[in-house]
């Protein structure tokens, strides 16, 4: 009884809050999905963006920013693969993605996990302070990122 | 020199790879840090919606995939607030943010930091792979959201 009340509670509290189809998610409609992981990588970059000026010298080096987006870089650096991997989220007039993508679907999840390792790497080393430091590490990390881009983006 | 041609290459990688501009970002340019955050806490929706389904029981419970979106919605509670903070980001046509966000500042950053922790007990309680203890969790997180939403979104 106290159960079911909870859940009652629950789900009039979700559907006054929110305007939340569970139906249709990023996770079981194709039109979603790649909506969902462009939003994820378009924040992903933008916190590389902010890295990449510090790196190469446009915008005064601070550590304490430099952290916060390469921590929050970390955190986005799983968040959009989530997006190709619903069926029927393959390329269309909406988005870059090739179908390389998904006949090479080992490839690119590897790269995917590449990626997230060299994000963890880039949130370990800024920790440092070191501008010296962090250079390499931004630069595995860009080319993972280029790699990418050239074998599976339009 | 080595660090010279190292910070050359990169910058030519950068360049190459990414549409990138350093000098606006979502950290220093109010229009980008509004389409920041909104797509932040899109990101962070789908991943509420989907669970929410699950929740309510509209969709079968699955213990592998809840755990992976209370992972990631996890990861995206913290994302979205930078956008709150960049100077001149403040209500206007393209944004529901009500301007009691910036007269209670230090409210809405705690409401943040709420949720940042109730995301991490549902991403904790959700590798249990129980329901009924995710519920009470849940409901936690779901009234987290609206709180903010009915004090600070139009």
């Amino acid at each position: 009884m106290k159960k079911q009340l909870l859940t009652i509670a629950m789900a009039g509290l979700i559907g006054l809050s929110f305007n939340v189809t569970a139906d249709e998610t990023a996770f079981n409609t194709a039109e979603k999905a790649v909506e969902y992981r462009q939003k994820a990588l378009s924040v992903m970059k933008e916190n590389f963006a902010a890295m990449a000026g510090m790196v190469k010298g446009e915008v005064e080096y601070n550590a304490d920013f430099f952290q916060r987006r390469a921590n929050d870089f970390e955190k986005m650096s799983g968040i959009p693969w989530a997006g190709f991997a619903v069926e029927g989220a393959m390329p269309s007039d909406n988005s870059d993605a090739l179908s390389e993508i998904w006949d090479n679907w080992e490839d690119f999840q590897q790269r995917a996990n590449d990626l997230q390792e060299y994000a963890a790497k880039l949130a370990e080393v800024s920790q440092e302070g070191s501008l010296d430091a962090i250079k390499p590490v931004f630069m595995n990390t860009a080319e993972t990122c280029k790699g990418c881009h050239d074998n599976y983006k339009d």
